[in-house]
């Protein structure tokens, strides 16, 4: 009896120095009881993490200090217009896990993909149909289709939001005085049938912003900052998850080597050369011109 | 046959896809074939470590950007004297971790502990015995010991820097204009038969910069900033592996709750209440003093 105890108060007051095999658990074990438990659970998960990838890695105190310096870098290049961490997470995939990790949809939903950040909350609204390239610069492109719940149902008054760069690979807020404000970005609610339509041009892929650590990161990876052509999406309605997405065109060479892992295979979309003279008047298309059909299908928020 | 060669066809074409099962190979296999296999090696097992992190803590959204808005915040403190992102690397113990990982010292050899933000690469010398306390401010303390190899040989002419709080809490560069430059700071060489020796004050705990983001997560870790009063050195001689560490005063209420880690058993000291006279003539002292007599074991390089 009294040798275990012996044993115990040693192993009890040991907790309080720091030992490199059991790293995570001393540094965990000092939050106080007050901590949130949330909190308390996602750092205690980071520091098991991030303790063990240093010592799988064994980082040298030179590699440590590059580690901060890198870290300071991104944070420096942090602004009001620029999110450096964030592009950092995008580029490491992490964006798009923390993404999948809270949008589990059901099979034949739509899925989600990244924000990205040229995204503008103060889109003008367009009616149904409407032309959302300001310039007429561009190959004309339909995109129309339909939003529906699971069910199958046709969803009326749905927002539809949409933003995408022009042929040259820019949005508008990259190119203030270049191209018009609020090109190519437009709001859109769907009718009684669930259909939605606008007009723009087709996009074209573009680099993620590369001048900083993060773009110099992707360089010693031996990786490319080009994102493939794609049209952002978000899709809302009250009662239904909403769906931050994109579309992506299928021809564009680097949509299998997106730098922030943005594509799923059920986001890529047909763009078909059409010469439907129907289509064109409606829409006052001449021909030809790039056709997208491309429904959404919303998971309600009672269903999951 | 036809079949096995489908389903592999299938598999890698899938790579490309972002897929969570397998989200962190995913992105490490996007490495280009010019990366450095160093830097290719850290980075996998960070991205891997990371990812885990996220899927095992469900990190959400509204708690990614959370950690996005701190680690930008973190890096907008950093300035030229202000190292915010060592400092979160020190609260969650990877400073102490990256060290152990580096310097996994024999049996008997000093140990390593953080170098900290206050080490000034400029200290004055001074002979042996001099009093490195500039103000007269504080309980005097003597230090002395000697420097030796593994094999317990008296190392001369070995460089023991050494800098320290003031019995307030505050180092000089904290202090300008209320503390003497360079107080509490010196460098000191032993002598052939491996001594060394310094008159000084009693240090004081005093807590690490906690007016910023990581002063706001200790705070909400329910942990306390206070540093455990002690000594800093770096002790480094020709063809030795240098020893960057502190001495800890045994008697001092953080002394299990350092909030960087930075505490071993092998580094808190005696501090004697002493009263030896030959001494006290030795260093012009008045009894009583503070006595720490403290060794150093250095290892040499050619020996790991």
């Amino acid at each position: 009896m009294r040798e275990e105890r012996i044993v115990s108060e040693a192993s009890d007051r040991s907790v309080a120095w720091f030992d490199k095999a059991r790293s995570a658990e001393i540094v965990n074990g000092r939050m106080g009881p007050e901590t949130p438990a949330r909190l308390r659970e996602v750092v205690s998960v980071f520091v098991k993490h991030l303790h063990a990838a240093v010592v799988e890695s064994r980082l040298t105190e030179a590699e440590w200090m590059e580690g901060i310096q890198f870290l300071t870098a991104v944070g420096h290049k942090c602004t009001d217009w620029r999110q450096e961490f964030i592009l950092l997470s995008d580029v490491l995939g992490l964006s798009m896990l923390v993404d999948a990790v809270s949008h589990d949809r059901p099979e034949g939903a739509t899925e989600n993909t990244v924000l990205g950040p040229f995204y503008v909350p103060s889109a003008p609204a367009y009616p149904k149909g409407g032309d959302i390239c300001l310039d007429g610069q561009g190959e004309p492109l339909l995109v129309t289709g339909q939003v529906r719940n699971e069910a199958g149902q046709p969803l009326a008054g749905v927002t539809v939001e949409v933003w995408q760069t022009n042929d040259e690979g820019f949005y508008d807020v990259q190119q203030p005085g270049v191209q018009p404000e609020n090109n190519l970005r437009g709001v859109f609610v769907t009718d009684e049938e669930g259909q939605y339509a606008f007009v723009s041009v087709k996009p074209r892929h573009y680099p993620i912003p590369d001048d900083g650590p993060v773009g110099q990161l992707l360089s010693a990876l031996g990786r490319h900052p080009n994102r493939p052509a794609h049209i952002h999406f978000i899709v809302r309605q009250d009662g239904y998850d909403p769906v931050t997405t994109h579309i992506f065109a299928p021809d564009c060479p680097y949509l299998e080597s997106d730098p922030v892992f943005g594509v799923k295979p059920s986001l890529i979309a047909e763009f078909r050369d059409s010469r439907d003279q129907n289509l064109a008047r409606t829409y006052g298309l001449e021909s030809p011109f790039w056709h997208v059909e491309w429904d959404f299908v919303l998971v309600g928020k009672a269903d999951r």
